[in-house]
């Protein structure tokens, strides 16, 4: 009797991954990432992206070229219905720009780009004293007294003993957004900032900024990690440094983007939703491959790799690749609006924006129910390095669907190098590895197969 | 009374992670990840070896700067202790080296590299129709018949559904070791191979090859990816394709390399070694950055690390860097007969032998008892993304231990690109993730730390 009470807990607690594990589904999943490993289409996709089309800044004609191009290829992909959504959004502008610190000898040369939504520099640029914080504590503590007038440099780090590299983002991100807005507020006459990045190379990374509610708004640029480390090292000679800096850029009124929304219909339950997608704008420096045209790929390769292994679904696959994720999520809202007012609810909803690196896992933003629901599939994906099952998740891009719907995923992948290439010259599809982004389309594509043949 | 039996049945079967962590111990892993992400001691070396030095071959004077230059950094690091041993090897020579198919057209030239240990054409070089094979086994079907006289194309693969790409290399490389051996016994006159590696590129990978007993001794080659598919591709056409190869090499005599062998001295337990190592030698393509130049930053930075973040280690730690692993394990073989004849033993004996990529683990080739040690001990290292603790393992290194010895670790990094760089000129410090390397010098540390505290 005993024996019978513990084998009965056992089962209840510590029952095997073997014994979670149907044989049969496992054999479909190996035959995913066979077909995805092999086949590499999704990496065949994502060249196309970026080498023939480029960069897809929000309202670009070349973000509306890829729509163009992911519309048809779901189609020949045997979308059901393939459409393109409008969306309104801001025109970014980028021209020549450039900075120099003056400090005694010869003008040294920064590599610098303008954040995103920064107002650029009058003509003839702007020139004045730098003046470095750390901290929006250091900066408030020099008040207008030590800022007016001045160049502020922010020089502030991600953490890099973070092992999540997007908590260390998370950490570091607010002197992007927020930089101009606080050193505005004491008379400063431009920002720089310490590119937020772990990669100690020589490219500037950009990314969204924002004024507020301010009608101060002076010109925003990063510089690269090498230069940030030279002005501090030039300050740190107790020295007067002056930094000249010229942006041409700024949002030029608005354009029309478009969002693609492609459906392969469920075979008995339709009408249940599932939503797989990522986003079709990039920045404008490098190619956006890790970032997101990565997550366009993987999501464009789910439906295609289900039919390639003959798995019909049930419910219906909706591929969606968002206009303008990184200058106000413009197409996000423009969908969920859409949803809403069509009464579509999705069944489930993952969106792909961690870039190209080995699969570790998913994020579940969901009921415990679901939860434990997604967690459970666990076994079937050790088997392909993916460990890492965890509550809370999702994307940017369904943030608008938070409250109206109710089970949002969030592909992770292997975070440690997606800052390397974040919103730099260096996000190309040269930095993209064939192998690790065709395992994250095979496992979300099992995964979506696990979820909808339960 | 029931729900005590379920307590202790929890106890004993379902016990919680957290409670396997001590918070003390977790805080100094902290630190060690920390300094490492930090400071990145591990790659400054790496740089320089891959720089500075550049390959190190075997019998190369390279390797041997390599090695003298290790030791005074081992010195410096506050070794007790640091030698060289001596070690005799074969000096491996390359010269020029190229090959061109005739298909009726121009020729086309497929980018190519000698295996090691080939003997060279003659200096005509020599051309000779082309047959191919996918295996031994079609080999065999063809006969002296089929391949007398001709050069063998083995366009054999890595099985690219293998998640682990070690596993899939194993299935492979037969070709590369044996392919000029069992093409020899029907007449062959020379080989070549398509790359072992799964990356779709241009770049030939070179590697070990063997004759065994045979006298027949026919000039052996890799070529690219491309080339591969472009020789498939004339072959496919039924039309008759040559090859012309020349290949400048081979085994020049005998010369001295040298082990680096540097000992930190535990304070109560010094006999008891604990040996963490990699080796010196690599390919003389590229710069043996992965391959094993990372191996030797891991080793190098442990005893580092652990007295940086100020743990007084009660065992001796050994750092032993390799002298010429890729063509014949020799420094291994030598460090090994040592060990035996001064009756030395290893407490426990560790190789990063796997390239930079990110951790994901460890193999333990020890007891049961040794295995559950050390996976009692993965709590610690799930924080950091390290989900993989099995048995088997080791290094090739420590294979001469193997019966003498007991306990052997082998590190496991992600194996998805290894195979991308290694043996090829793409194995250069460009390559390494700084992050990556520093997660693995910080993995291996905290885990013989936890080793040495229990």
């Amino acid at each position: 009797m005993m024996k019978f009470r513990i084998l009965a807990v056992l089962a209840l607690v510590g029952f095997s991954a073997a014994s979670q594990v149907d044989t049969d589904k496992a054999a479909v999943i190996k035959s995913i990432y066979t077909e995805a490993l092999g086949e590499q289409q999704g990496y065949e996709w994502l060249k196309y992206m970026c080498e023939v089309i480029g960069p897809r800044p929000s309202g670009s004609e070349a973000a509306n070229e890829a729509a163009r191009w992911a519309k048809v290829a779901m189609l020949q992909a045997g979308a059901d219905t393939a459409w393109l959504q409008e969306v309104e959004v801001p025109k970014w502008y980028r021209g020549p720009e450039w900075s120099k610190a003056y400090a005694g000898g010869v003008p040294v040369s920064l590599p610098t780009t303008a954040l995103g939504g920064s107002v650029p520099t009058p003509k003839e640029g702007v020139r004045a004293e730098v003046v470095e914080v750390g901290s929006f504590e250091e900066l408030e503590a020099l008040g207008r007294e030590g800022v007016e007038g001045k160049i502020v440099f922010y020089n502030t780090y991600m953490d890099h003993s973070l092992i999540s590299t997007f908590n260390a983002y998370g950490g570091a991100v607010k002197y992007r957004w927020a930089g101009a807005m606080e050193a505005g507020k004491y008379g400063a006459v431009a920002t720089v900032l310490r590119s937020v990045t772990l990669l100690r190379d020589d490219l500037p990374h950009t990314g969204a900024m924002s004024y507020g509610d301010s009608e101060v708004k002076i010109p925003s640029a990063a510089i690269s990690w090498q230069a940030a480390d030279m002005l501090d090292h030039l300050l740190g000679k107790g020295q007067k440094v002056e930094l000249e800096l010229f942006l041409d850029c700024g949002v030029q009124g608005t354009a029309t983007n478009y969002n693609v929304i492609a459906d392969f219909k469920g075979t008995d339950k339709a009408d249940e939703i599932m939503l797989v997608g990522g986003h079709i704008d990039s920045w404008d420096l490098g190619q956006g491959a890790q970032d997101d045209g990565a997550g366009c790929a993987h999501a464009m390769q789910v439906p295609s790799l289900l039919k390639e292994v003959g798995y019909e679904h049930h419910r219906t696959i909706r591929v969606v690749l968002w206009a303008n994720e990184e200058f106000g999520l413009d197409g996000a809202k423009e969908y969920a609006n859409w949803a809403r007012m069509n009464n579509v609810h999705h069944w489930v909803a993952l969106e792909s924006d961690g870039g190209a690196g080995v699969p570790r896992g998913f994020g579940v933003g969901a009921s415990d129910e679901w939860v434990e629901k997604v967690k459970a599939l666990k076994p079937y994906f050790v088997p392909y390095g993916l460990h890492e099952f965890a509550k809370g998740g999702g994307g940017a891009d369904l943030s608008p669907l938070r409250g109206y719907d109710n089970v949002f995923i969030g592909f992770r992948p292997d975070s440690q190098r997606y800052f390397d290439f974040h919103h730099s010259a260096r996000d190309r599809i040269d930095a993209i590895h064939p192998r690790s982004l065709e395992m994250g389309s095979a496992s979300i594509a099992s995964l979506f197969f696990l979820l909808d043949a339960l």
